[in-house]
C-alpha cells in the first residue's frame, strides 16, 4: 500500500484534510509526516512543513503543495530533488472579488455600525449613499486586482486603481508608479491592498501610507501578511486616521490568541480566507497526481524550480 | 417666514433631519409639530405622526410623507383635506439588491462564522464553495424581487424564485403559486423574503414554512414586519431548523430593547435599512414641494387619496 505523508499545519484541520485524502485515495495509507510509517511515503503533501521533514521522508518521489505558493518548499535547502507540484484555483479572482465586495458593502451600507449597535441594542439607521458616491481604491492591478476593480465598478462604485505601470482599465482611473501614489491615496474612502509580496511592498501598509489617506478611511487587507505594519494599523485606528479595517492576512498565521488585533473594536479579523480553494478541489488535484505517479503518467502542475513557480 | 412642522419619529434623528431641511430651506422656519409655532405651519412632514397632530397643525396646506408609504397619513381620519405628497426613490431596487447580496455573501463565504470565531480568538477557515453551489430563493418577484434575482444570478448563485404567477426570468427558475411553494422551499440554502404585505403574507414566515426548508437554512427578511412570526423564528433557530437569520423589518419598530432578537447569537438585526433613501434626497424632494407650494406651482408626487398611493 503506497503511503502519503501530510507535513505542516494547514487548512482548518489536518485531521479532516487527511480523512478526505484517505477517502479520495482508498488504496493509499495517509499518515502524518512525524509518523514512523512516513519514512516509506512516496508522496509528501506540504504547507510550512516542520524542519527535519525531509530527513525523515527519505522515500518521497513527489512533493505537493496544498496551495498555489511553493516558496515554503523551494526555500528549504533540504528538499530532495523530486518533482514539486502545486494546486491551481481557476476561481481565485472570483473568490477574491466576492470577499472584497462583501467588505466594501460592509462599510458602504453601514453593516459595521449596525453590528456594533446590535450589541448595544441601539436602533439607528446608518447613513445611506449610492455606491457611486463611494471611492474605492485597489492597490495592485494584476489579473486578480483588475478582476476586482471591474467587479467593484460593475457594482456601481467609483473605483480607482494603482499599479507600477498605470495601465488603464475601462471605467477605472488607474494611477501609475510613485508619481501617482499620493493622488491615488488622497481620494479614497476605502483602500484595498491586493499587492504581491516584494521587497518594495513589505511594510507598505504603515504610518506613512495611512497619513496620506483621508481621515477615517477604511482598509481592506487581502494582500500578504508582511505588507502590513500591525502596530501602525492599531495606532491609526486609535487616532481615527483610519475608521476601520478588515484584515485577512497577518505577519504570523494563525494569528496568536494574544494578538491585539483579535479584540480591536474597529478590526474584523478573517482567517486568511479571502481566496482559498475548497478542500475537495485541493484533495482532487493532489489525488490526481498521486494516481499519475503510481501509473508513471506525466504529473500535472509541476513547478519550474529555477523560476520558482 | 413660512413654517414647516416635522411630525413623528423617523430617520436616525429628527434633529439632524430638521437641520438639513433648514439648511436646504433657509427662508423657512422648521419646528417640531409639538412646538407652539407649529400651529402656523403651512407644511407638515410626517412619519407616524403622534395622535392629535392635526388638531394642532390647523394651518397646514400640504402633508408630506418622508417615505414612499403614505398609509400612516391616509389611515388617520383626522387628516385635513390637503394634498398628500410622498418621496420616491428610483434606486430602491438597487439598494435592496446591495443589502441582500451582502447577506448572501455573509452566509456563503462564512463571514458569520469568522465574526463568531473572532470573539473567541479562534482561527479556523470556514467552508468555501463556489457561488454556483449555493441555492438562494427569492419570495416575491415584483420589480424589486426580480431585480434582486438577476443580481444574485449575475453574482453566480443558483437562484430560484417564487411568485403567484410563476412568470419566468432568464436564468432563474421561478415556481408559481401554492402548487410550487413546497418545491421552491425544499431546495433552498438561503431564503429571501421580498413579499409585499397582504392578508396572505401576514405571518407567512412561521413554523410551517420553516419546517419545509432544509435543516440549517438561512433567512433574509427584508419584506415587511408582520410577515415574520418572531417567536417561531427564535424556536426554529434554537432547534437548528434554521441556521441563522438577518432581519431588517420587525413587528414593532424601533425594535424594543427588551426584544429577544437583539441578543440572539444567530440573528443579525439591522434597523430597517435595506432600502432607505439617503436623507439629502428626501430633504430635496420635500424642499422642492415646499417651494412649489409657495409659488403656487403644481406639487410633485401627489398621492391619489382614493387609490391609497
Amino acid at each position: 500500500m503506497p503511503v502519503l505523508a501530510v507535513a505542516g499545519a494547514f487548512l482548518h484541520s489536518n485531521t479532516s484534510f487527511a480523512q478526505q485524502l484517505e477517502k479520495r485515495l482508498p488504496d493509499w495509507s495517509v499518515v502524518n509526516s512525524t509518523d514512523p510509517a512516513a519514512s516509506r511515503a512516496e508522496v509528501a503533501v506540504c504547507w510550512n512543513q516542520p524542519p527535519g521533514t525531509w530527513e525523515h521522508l527519505r522515500a518521497v518521489r513527489m512533493a505537493h503543495s496544498i496551495g498555489a505558493g511553493v516558496d515554503h518548499l523551494l526555500d528549504d535547502p533540504t528538499l530532495p530533488d523530486v518533482p514539486v507540484c502545486r494546486v491551481i484555483d481557476d476561481n481565485l479572482a472570483r473568490r477574491m472579488a466576492e470577499y472584497v465586495l462583501w467588505c466594501t458593502l460592509y462599510y458602504h451600507r453601514g453593516f459595521d455600525i449596525a453590528a456594533r449597535n446590535q450589541r448595544e441594542k441601539i436602533w439607528r439607521r446608518p447613513a445611506n449613499r449610492l455606491a457611486g458616491e463611494v471611492t474605492v481604491g485597489v492597490m495592485g492591478m494584476g489579473q486578480i486586482g483588475a478582476h476586482l476593480a471591474t467587479t467593484l465598478r460593475d457594482a456601481g462604485y467609483d473605483v480607482r486603481g494603482w499599479s507600477r505601470s498605470g495601465k488603464p482599465i475601462d471605467g477605472v482611473r488607474v494611477h501609475g508608479g510613485d508619481a501617482g501614489f499620493g493622488a491615488f491615496l488622497s481620494e479614497l474612502e476605502i483602500l484595498v491592498c491586493m499587492l504581491p509580496l516584494t521587497n518594495e511592498t513589505t511594510g507598505i501598509l504603515g504610518r506613512k501610507l495611512f497619513a496620506r489617506l483621508k481621515p477615517g478611511a477604511r482598509l481592506i487587507q487581502c494582500g500578504r501578511g508582511p505588507q502590513l505594519d500591525e502596530k501602525d494599523l492599531v495606532a491609526a485606528l486609535d487616532s481615527g486616521q483610519l475608521g476601520g479595517a478588515v484584515v485577512d492576512v497577518f505577519n504570523q498565521e494563525p494569528l496568536p490568541a494574544a494578538h491585539e488585533l483579535w479584540a480591536h473594536p474597529k478590526v474584523l479579523v478573517t482567517p486568511h480566507m479571502a481566496a482559498v480553494m475548497p478542500i475537495p478541489d485541493v484533495v482532487n488535484q493532489i489525488a490526481e497526481n498521486c494516481e499519475r505517479l503510481l501509473s508513471n503518467a506525466p504529473l500535472l502542475r509541476v513547478v519550474e524550480r529555477s523560476a520558482g513557480y
